[in-house]
């Protein structure tokens, strides 16, 4: 075969893109049948696709009888039980289906993410479902896509153009800060940890909105350490300002259960003497006493949605992006109380 | 080629052992150059392996130059915070030598770690650490062994025959025993949960003897749920029995921060009015109030020596089989104190 002829049977998605003067995302939603683009521009990717014969490989891409019944799992990382409830979401779905889950770690590291993501493609995997590394540029999801490697994102997006399961993190803010308001709470701190990525920045903004509302003080955002075993050490961040907080509300449990004993060090009285609320709601929130007030994001359930999307998409792969963002719901325990004038 | 030649030259493990009259797992371990088998026996097996060829295909396995570059690792599940800190020793190590760990859990469950097993050999791993479902045959092994897949055991083994890297669980159980007698403590329960397997065995037997070497009475041992959120909820099975204990000792961190909180519902106060000691102080033993006084088994430290044994068994599959048994040591924290006459 000459070797031009060789190469019009490799057409690539830039290929199309090119033709049709877009960019080479604008080609992937074209295909993905995403509302976000127009009519014009798509009947013009799709002459392009029919020109260049491109529709007739991604046709026998999805219909090749071979698969490997694999699903990959990227997610950032293992210390936080979340993860670990959002997998047993993911498996039960995944199982469910005859099909089996293999994991990886990205660490939050976007060239480890990479990596993992092409030898799971080597692998063969039918499909990944993955959390992705804060920091994740657009670019990454195109080249996945010339792969042809069906995609659903989990818990934190960098595109509308894939699938995407996640919780709404804003909603959950409103509502921790309510539950606070309504106890007569006016100075809530807001402790965060870890990299900035889209759910970070949805809770971090939900907290703001939420405080604003009400018109609170929103600037009482407090870092503390990633390593859990460092978290009790770092309450006494939350009284370095000159209005001391009565209750903080944390980014995820993790925070919520080293800083309950960081306050418990500090003479305080959680629940009595100062409020505190936990994000996620993990099964540790019910060991700890007292027993942890959390905004219920559900993780089981996030893995379920997400499993369900990529084998929607496994079966049909021209259905256009779906976006699934499960309500939160706050689980009151014991953690807050009623306000109370500070010590003297 | 004749059906009967082309048979020749795929002749398996069985086929060895055959001809040598001795077990599949016999031959295994010739071929592993096990201590384990005596020199008549070796020589009679080597022999079969010449007259049927079978060296030859061996080594053409060994030497096969394409690898992926992949280690799969199996795990019974992840909620356990143990497993993730385990994984965390294994990636660093794999890491470094510029490979990829996929993950998957067996539930512990025989027929799912089966299935795992066999995906990941499809999927053309390198090498598999797993850490045995509880209920595995040694058939499974000689099964994997036809495979010619580099097996490492972690936490628990099935087989002498195959690398292993543990902890020596009855040497740490023996120093929660010696901890708590040294307070005085006589009556001391034993918490466990979860299916039986080698570690579970190695616990409760150095349990057992430790009790037993001080004359003490080994048979308080109390089984609590399985689910983390249901431990507290159990603590007053330690009070059910005519003479109570006056301290605990936990399979595992995950029974002891359940535990923890169900002592303090029952009004007892940890450290003072009751004892108690986890097992693998994980981070999150520092993290509770009081703090949890736990036999550290170092999972990291297990992790990287099982990446290290595969590593070594890449490069040289013709190593013997190597055990490599991890000390533990007591992290003295808040949760023991002296013992106390029980309450009036």
């Amino acid at each position: 075969m000459p070797s031009e002829d060789r190469k019009k049977s490799r057409v690539t998605l830039l290929d199309v893109a090119q033709r049709a003067n877009v960019s080479r995302a604008t080609a992937s939603l074209v295909i993905r049948k995403s509302p976000l683009v127009g009519s014009e521009t798509r009947a013009r990717v799709e002459a392009a696709m029919r020109e260049l014969g491109y529709v007739y490989n991604m046709g026998a891409a999805r219909l090749r009888a071979e698969r490997s019944h694999t699903v990959g799992v990227i997610v950032p990382n293992l210390m936080n039980p979340f993860f670990a409830e959002l997998l047993a979401g993911i498996e039960s779905a995944i199982d469910s289906a005859g099909m089996v889950v293999i994991l990886a770690k990205s660490g939050d590291l976007v060239e480890r993410q990479d990596m993992v993501m092409r030898r799971m493609r080597e692998h063969g995997v039918d499909g990944v479902i993955f959390c992705p590394a804060a920091g994740t540029a657009p670019e990454f999801l195109e080249r996945v896509d010339e792969w042809n490697l069906p995609l659903v994102q989990v818990l934190r997006h960098i595109s509308e153009g894939i699938d995407y399961a996640g919780a709404d993190y804003a909603g959950g803010m409103r509502q921790a800060v309510d539950h606070l308001a309504s106890l007569g709470h006016e100075r809530i701190a807001f402790a965060v940890h870890g990299p900035v990525h889209s759910a970070y920045l949805e809770r971090v903004e939900g907290f703001r909105d939420a405080m604003l509302a009400r018109g609170l003080d929103p600037e009482r955002i407090i870092r503390v350490p990633y390593q859990t075993a460092r978290i009790p050490g770092a309450a006494h961040l939350l009284f370095e300002t000159p209005e001391k907080p009565t209750a903080v509300i944390c980014f995820n449990d993790v925070i919520a259960l080293g800083l309950s004993a960081g306050l418990h060090d500090l003479g305080l009285k959680v629940g009595e003497t100062f409020s505190l609320i936990g994000f996620d709601d993990v099964a540790e929130a019910e060991v700890i006493r007292p027993r942890l007030t959390s905004v219920s994001t559900a993780p089981e359930a996030i893995g379920e949605t997400a499993a369900r999307l990529l084998l929607d998409r496994l079966a049909d792969p021209l259905l256009p992006p779906r976006r699934v963002v499960m309500e939160t719901r706050l689980h009151v325990r014991q953690s807050c109380g009623p306000v109370r004038p500070p010590a003297p």
